[in-house]
């Protein structure tokens, strides 16, 4: 009999709002063996991100939603156990999409090599998704001008963080909003970012206005809510919109109440001649993949970009970790330290 | 003394909501004289538009708003009454910006002349504004490709209507969205729509989905409201969406009562990467007026693309002309017939 040595975490009930622990389940599951073809693959870091709740959500989205008893879904970074596949074998160092378990097995197509790279879990932030979201939103959609002013928020975030940087390299001006007095101290004396604000301030609105007192050109959406209703009447004439999250909405149950501000919105639009553009990373691997880890590798050598790392001990505590994170309860980018490397 | 021959509608009143007659106040003014360099014009059509609304309101827009007690503005197709600028002669023929009125002066600068225009007052719809606008969203921003599906509100309208004769002859389908029977009858067997919904329809958005079953890949949108609404959930992956007005808004005091949709648009345009872009078409007349004047000319040489007029007899029936406009009770161009050829 196999040894029930796989540890899993399992979507075990759809949450109504805010997740809960008792929406996860934690089985033991046999480690699975590779056929011929296959890896097997031991995950040593868990990548938590907020387009995990979406994943938990029943009904049409832009990704399947993980099943009710299926393990949930998740970037990773692994060691291969043993290999049925010419390209990988045992020891290699890969980063890949295991989910939140023990074990998987690959064949091999979803794969990155992570030889030689000295920070092996930097492959779940700047190295990876957060990295390639950030550069690919705010370069391709964005399109900041040296000199222009991009805002975004969640800005010590895996994601915020980096779009703040290279804004910056590029000779824009960048504007960070965050949660907390830390977080903002860190954001303009580590990251770079001219200013960060405070979006729990009473007076948040009046802060970012006097931050940005010729407007905002590039607003890179990541939350939503009422960080966007400061940020929209500052817009710039022409200026952009790449929508990449809005994650004080995942946690919604309902539409927030009255009035209808769409008509409001779509008047700026209008009037403003706004850009405003949704993306989904997974579409831009194929073709933009490889430039982002170039100039990423380039800016990572030079100094010009860097990420602070949360880790979680454990991944019986990745739950509790992805319910801290949609709170906004992390600082940088969380990963869950699975294995041993 | 002059003779008090100049009429003039002025905006008298703001309007709170719907305009009504007593916001505007017809005087007679003496006849300008042209100064050296100047064009003294006689007003032989005025356009009416809906963007006409928004000059009435105080406040920021993309334009200065029309003075209380001053002249309406609004695109005219004049003649020549008297000319001391080299370039103009008595008796041409020009396209211009006099405004509600019957003589007004120019410097020359914002007219074109209309001299072999076979029928002028086209340079006030198919040939002006209106088409450029339609030319410019759907081609530009829209890029509808052959075999997608293209939908436009106020289709039997100057800028709908053209919107759907561009779609068609480049080769995509196109679905209009009309108010009341005779118009969906034009714009199916006239215009070449391959079909138009009824927005007064109790059933509205299940007969739009029964029409668009792939969806809708270009919403052209000048509308917003409840036909916005229906749209939105059926726009396809990376559909694109030119957002040049919002005639259901335009007599709106505040906002519509809750729940706030934005949170739902917003959704849709991250997960369905939306496109959505606002334009004013008088950013673009230097750089793209030439090459849609070219491609206008031949479309209606060659019988593919034509324009319903509605005339009205009179300059003092220009506000009555407007409010029944924003009503939707137009039936194609709305032109003012202010003089005699």
């Amino acid at each position: 009999m196999a040894q029930l040595a796989n540890r899993q975490i399992l979507l075990h009930a759809r949450p109504n709002g805010v997740p809960k622990p008792s929406d996860f389940r934690l089985e033991h599951a046999s480690v699975p063996q590779p056929a011929e073809g296959q890896i097997l693959l031991r995950t040593i870091y868990l990548s938590l991100d907020p387009y995990m709740r979406g994943r938990m959500n029943d009904g049409p989205s832009y990704a399947t939603p993980v099943g009710l008893g299926e393990v949930m879904t998740g970037g990773t970074v692994s060691r291969v156990e043993a290999s049925r596949h010419p390209a990988f074998k045992t020891g290699d160092l890969v980063a890949g999409m295991s989910g939140w378990q023990d074990y998987a097995l690959s064949d091999g197509r979803d794969l990155t090599p992570l030889d030689g790279i000295p920070q092996p879990s930097l492959a779940l932030s700047l190295f990876g998704m957060p990295g390639f979201t950030a550069y690919h939103g705010l370069l391709n959609i964005g399109q900041p001008q040296p000199g222009e002013m991009v805002v975004v928020a969640a800005a010590t975030g895996a994601v915020g963080s980096v779009v703040g940087q290279i804004a910056k390299l590029k000779g824009a001006r960048a504007i960070g909003i965050a949660g907390g007095a830390d977080k903002c101290h860190y954001a303009v004396s580590v990251l770079g970012f001219d200013a960060c604000i405070d979006h729990r301030a009473p007076d948040f609105a009046e802060q970012l206005a006097a931050v940005t007192p010729n407007g905002i050109d590039v607003y890179f959406e990541n939350v939503g809510g009422a960080v966007f209703d400061a940020v929209l009447p500052r817009l710039t004439l022409g200026a952009r919109v790449p929508v990449c999250g809005m994650i004080a909405h995942y946690n919604d149950t309902q539409l927030p109440p009255g009035p209808n501000r769409v008509p409001l919105l779509m008047r700026h639009i209008l009037t403003q001649r706004l850009h405003v553009e949704g993306f989904i990373i997974f579409d831009h691997f194929t073709t933009g993949f490889a430039d982002f880890l170039r100039d990423m590798g380039q800016w990572v050598k030079q100094g010009k970009v860097m990420m602070r790392e949360e880790f979680i001990d454990g991944l019986e505590h990745a739950p509790k970790g992805l319910i801290d994170l949609l709170a906004g309860k992390n600082f940088g980018k969380v990963v869950v330290r699975v294995g041993t490397p």
